[in-house]
């Protein structure tokens, strides 16, 4: 297949809006207070997976699980399970075995190899995971597969997220028109410790899994991994892609850079939504870094932008205080000139070559009291090295929310 | 000297509690707000003097400043001048001639090289300092000098700090008895940007430069590096010591234990009073982590601790949340062993061997409730690293002093 000219349509759906893949989202009971809470998600055909797993050396059940299986199957994956309401992490040799339980349960339900199930799991850290609600759960969840069922299950991974996230996108080249579609769930910890982010991705273009594996590496890196809230990594963290080529457009090597575009235009507004429905937040922060020494470097002095408190503080009473992120960037381990360096709130440019613009302070204030705010920081290297994050404000309500008491 | 059964007295005052230390503390109205704002110290006699300096890339003018001068003076210091409300970073070559001129004016109303003069800044970044003001405040300052003034110069030097921090200490040895006294100031930023953590240590034992250096590298590794309040490293964060030898005691290499003890005797309740005096800070919270691979990688692992909202809020809202401790340290980028990671609070052991100890909690709350907490986690490496430090709860308070408006 040529890349020429590809056509990207935002379509209404998610991770079902893709040819054959059904979804569904049902309530069996995990979470305390009712509601959705497992949801699954099955390609009718065989297909291709790929998943990327926190970083955290606490891993949960769920993640040892997935990630055994995704191996002995050489990258063959079918159905993802996801119960929300409990994490199944901390929880030892049994809730590992409970982890299994749940994948083995989903398969024979759907009637395909164990190996080509993945399971995920968010909530509360610590506490035992309830067989038989989850493989009830999965009984009727199998019986409420639909076509339309992306929506169910966008809500049954949510915790205490203020909206669901789902997206999806239509990308029509000369080889014809396939899907990309996926929900996430990110982080409203009004329990103690949800863990946390989620994310799926379903296409029904075909694409081998080794190639989705390295697009979603692509993909995760400027999306899922240049998110924020505050800088916590959870135990549970991942993301998890399916092909299934049922659109009949196969994507091959040279359709690399189409695969991860087309990947990165449903996994952005994911990552997106999920810092605008972050703890707290009142405000969507885009943090831009130019002048680093290299990509790397630049990443870098965005991420302990996004993560300052000073600066995530600031943004909240939209005090243009560049002072901060000229500090923040000094402090961030990386190459750094500040003879040479730029800070710009908005459009409004505050230092520049060793000084200060305080007169214009008024204009960038007025940008900050708006709901998407956005933060350029150059490095003064001289370098090409540019990275882009997005982050929240820290608010008073962050505390609130993180400080009550589990019990 | 032999270093055999010396014996620690805490004794009143400060940096000129030791003999032969004049200090002041005066109003010179940088402050806009009026208050003293220009601190003296200075020894009588010929000194020894050491620094510790900020590693943030973007430094202050008096940073740089200071730098110079114990460079060019070979370690010989004799006055140090700091002025508060003001910290003259991001001010350019004029802000770097103006750091230049205080110095300068201050050796020569003491008479003494314009090298042996150290010279400190703490306040607003970003905004010029008053020459005028500086140079009348330093020759105030001058008239002022008293054996009794240490605690002055404690107040010259606060910004919005709720308590002026001061400590000092008396050690008998068999040769004798000498002194260390120290002031510091640290982390009150209702306004904007102040930067930040500036400390002066004084001794009357006669030390060399050299010997001086190693040692406040040491005991800084151990007490003002293992504070945080938020996790920030300011632009203008030093430590200064002097040390003149009117004691009469002297201190070789063969005594370096007993001086870097006696240092951390005044350096550890400076430190400590910081972060007591943390922005929003309702708890002190003592953070040991233990069963590292080594003691760097035990650092790591305690200052992610220590920069955690998620333990911050959690600490502030007395949740024994055992689950936050463990999700960061593992992912805290260090060896961490989940089946074999232990988590104390207070005496409280809430998890261990992989399985948590939920009935515990109401007791570790209890800890959680009162104003001096501490924290345990073992990484489960089996390894002998080991280290301490100290932070400070996260409330709606430091939301609120810092997301306040500049103007």
């Amino acid at each position: 297949m040529t890349t020429a000219r590809p056509v990207f349509r935002d379509i209404e759906g998610s991770v079902s809006a893709p040819a054959g893949f059904r979804a569904a989202g049902v309530a069996c009971g995990i979470k305390k207070a009712g509601g959705l809470d497992l949801a699954l998600i099955v390609s009718d055909a065989p297909a291709s997976g790929a998943a990327v797993f926190t970083t955290n050396k606490a891993q949960a059940a769920p993640v040892l699980v997935s990630k055994t299986r995704l191996e002995a199957s050489g990258g063959r994956s079918r159905v993802i399970v996801i119960n929300s309401g409990c994490a199944n992490a901390c929880t030892g040799p049994d809730g590992l075995r409970t982890a299994e339980v749940m994948a083995d349960a989903a398969a024979r339900a759907v009637n395909t190899d164990a190996s080509e199930v993945l399971v995920a799991s968010t909530g509360v850290i610590g506490v035992s995971l309830d067989r038989q609600r989850v493989t009830d759960g999965i009984a009727a969840a199998v019986s409420a597969l639909a076509r339309d069922g992306g929506s169910a299950a966008a809500r049954a991974i949510m915790t205490t997220d203020p909206f669901p996230k789902e997206a999806a996108v239509e990308v029509t080249t000369a080889a014809g028109a396939f899907r990309v579609g996926g929900i996430a769930k990110g982080s409203g910890m009004i329990e103690p410790l949800m863990a946390t982010m989620l994310g799926v991705v379903t296409t029904d273009a075909a694409v081998s899994s080794a190639l989705l594996q390295r697009a979603l590496a692509v993909v995760t890196d400027v999306t899922f991994n240049a998110i924020s809230v505050d800088g916590e990594c959870s135990t549970n963290d991942c993301v998890f892609v399916l092909a299934n080529g049922a659109s009949g457009v196969t994507l091959g090597e040279e359709d690399f850079d189409l695969l991860v575009e087309s990947l990165r235009r449903v996994c952005e507004p994911l990552a997106v939504g999920i810092v605008r429905g972050g703890e707290g937040a009142t405000k969507l922060v885009t943090i831009h870094v130019t002048g680093g020494r290299n990509g790397t470097e630049a990443k870098q002095a965005a991420r302990a932008i996004a993560n300052s408190p000073l600066v995530k503080t600031a943004v909240h009473g939209a005090d243009p205080n560049w002072g901060r992120l000229v500090a923040v960037a000094g402090r961030a381990g990386v190459a750094f000139d500040l003879e040479r360096a730029r800070v710009r709130i908005g459009d409004v440019e505050l230092f520049s070559e060793g000084r200060p613009y305080d007169d214009r302070a008024p204009e960038a204030s007025t940008h900050l009291q708006g709901k998407d705010v956005s933060l350029h920081v150059d490095l003064g290297t001289g370098g090409s090295g540019a990275a882009r994050m997005w982050t929240c404000d820290l608010s008073a309500d962050y505390v609130k929310i993180n400080a009550e008491y589990r019990t």
